[in-house]
């Protein structure tokens, strides 16, 4: 299995190192065979070729196996008169390689019950798969400007077609089957014309492919009520990019940790791209105090979707869990208690050391 | 003052009615004279016209002083093949009205603390007043599909105007000066033209005419989990109308209880729409137990921005206080004690015997 590392930028280098790591344990305990390259994205692809996705970058990551991506992006490439952006690189790689699916499961850790910020009696059970449409919608529609002036007006369009709807919905249709059997589709099918298409269609999958899931629709102003009133009633939830881009985030906060949490992207076939949900944190970079957590477990989520090797899966995730019960906290997981937190590598080897 | 009464569906008509004894309650003590003339919106204007915004309606509505609407919408127009919806009369008055702003203070009841979904140390001190753009964005884009079969596409567009952009951030930064002075603009311009747009042109508002107040931007996917994580922390904030009927949406959760909640609808000039945050909750229309009191909010935000009666609106407020404070529950607000619950008419009885 050869594996791509895209380090990027700010702690992306850091907790990548000791994702890497934890594959290399797993290798090792179960006479696998990894091989790593290194390639560039983000500001610091910016930086020494001008491209935040060089060429090298995407003929590597098509020939490989699966890719492990940290972080991009930071104050260095945030002036908005630049020609290009660390993100661009993210957006580019997901339409390269076709990733039209962004899973994102958002789990409650027992370990770490008490640091939601919700109350334990509305978020306990929390327990939620979301399928992200990725390549299409109002990310990649047409955009532009006109007018001078008073008059200067932008655009950019929202767009789906039937096939982006279908594949998605199937996706996450078949993740509910192997869960509690229960799909949300969200839109805006009271005001958006794509949504009323993405609406019919998804209606359409579930009666005929998929008459067994059961199968509701939530709007999505409703569906940002419902996942801070009644987390716990939702399973697999499936939406557009820039609904899912909102809701994932928003959901993101209710474990309380934003260092746990890692995500998915997949496409028809080819490689998946996996990475931690939480952005680069310039502010930490190079200190080694970074949560590695989150991408250790997309490391997890990288052995499962692209590999299906679910017990080496279902090791890693079970490893995390028990550093965590023995109590090493990093300072983000701490809470006012940041005297005691352990460091980025010394919570890898912690997860390494289980794993061994 | 001559106020349209725009009652709708469900139980609109039993909220509004409690919010009009208000105002004659109010008229009475202060010497007013509040004339008032129902018309129609929504379903049972479908029903009783064909169209969910009757031409009467318009021109009742444009030569009110004011506008005080229940709500809209119902199963009983929910057949997705329908020709029109009840929402439609809801963006078209905005639309005909020129209503570019939509008001949403979000701020929590001291009587009612620990309705909170959130924990008590995250949500305390929230008090935001949101500024959706209302007449604009996505909403009003351009729309259309192409395409058969497998390649049936659909389209709606974002777009957003220099001037457009103006005003909203003029009205949202006028009222953070009456504020803590602190004004948080939310976009996605790391994706989105319009928003770049929006970024642009509202930095250069607040650099030009309001140097004074403190003012930052914030990505509309961060914005989704601050408001979870450090609601407190925001004061005013002005976004696109997408964006903000999400953010506001969530941010509705925060105090525990919909039915407290008033909006306002305000154009450049000419007449002001106000109602309540919550929908026509088909489920109880009729049974007398609805919660009046985010309507009768809504009627002192009237008072206050239409017809500059501050002593007045302050009065309803304090009157609402004061039966909270009294131990007086809707049985949505009673939660577990719905036995002690008063219903509609004693609820807005109890407000009007405060003021009188
Ligand atoms: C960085 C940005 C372009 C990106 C997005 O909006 O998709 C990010 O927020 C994400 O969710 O991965
Ligand atoms: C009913 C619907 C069209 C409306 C909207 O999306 O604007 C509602 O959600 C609101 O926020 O007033």
């Amino acid at each position: 299995h050869s594996i791509v590392l895209l380090p990027g930028d700010g702690i992306g280098p850091e907790i990548v190192e000791q994702a890497r790591l934890v594959l290399v344990a797993i290798a090792e305990r179960f006479g696998h065979e990894f091989t790593f390259s290194s390639q560039q994205i983000g500001g610091i692809a910016i930086d020494e070729t001008g491209d935040p996705l060089p060429q090298a970058t995407v003929d590597a990551c098509r020939s490989a196996s699966a890719i492990l991506l940290g972080a991009v992006g930071g104050p260095k490439w945030d002036d908005p008169s630049a020609k290009t952006r660390p993100e661009a690189g993210l957006l580019r790689i997901r339409k390269e390689l076709g990733l039209f699916a962004n899973l994102r499961p958002i789990k409650l850790f027992d370990q770490l019950a008490d640091a939601s910020p919700l109350r334990a009696d509305i978020v306990k059970g929390t327990d939620i798969l979301f399928f992200r449409e990725l390549t299409g919608g109002i990310y990649f529609g047409e955009s532009g400007s006109s007018g001078e002036g008073e008059d200067e007006t932008a655009f950019q369009s929202m767009t789906y077609s039937r096939s982006e709807v279908k594949r998605i919905v199937r996706m996450a249709a078949q993740a509910a089957r192997g869960r509690s059997n229960r799909l949300t589709s969200v839109d805006k099918a009271n005001v958006l014309e794509p949504s009323r298409l993405w609406r019919r269609v998804a209606a359409e999958v579930m009666a005929e492919e998929f008459p067994d899931v059961n199968y509701d629709v939530v709007l999505v102003d409703a569906m940002a009520m419902h996942l801070i009133n009644r987390p716990a009633d939702f399973d697999v939830v499936v939406t557009g990019n820039m609904f899912g881009d909102i809701l994932t985030d928003e959901a993101s906060m209710l474990p309380g940790s934003l260092g746990m949490l890692p995500s998915a992207s997949l496409g028809e076939s080819g490689p998946g791209l996996y990475e931690p949900i939480h952005g680069s944190a310039p502010d930490i970079a190079g200190k080694g105090v970074a949560n590695p957590l989150a991408t250790i477990l997309a490391a997890a989520m990288m052995l499962r979707h692209s590999m299906s090797l679910n017990e080496e899966a279902d090791l890693i995730e079970a490893a995390v869990a028990e550093v965590l019960a023995d109590g090493l906290r990093t300072s983000d997981l701490a809470r006012g208690d940041s005297e005691s937190a352990v460091g980025t590598e010394a919570m890898g080897a912690a997860v390494v050391a289980k794993i061994a």
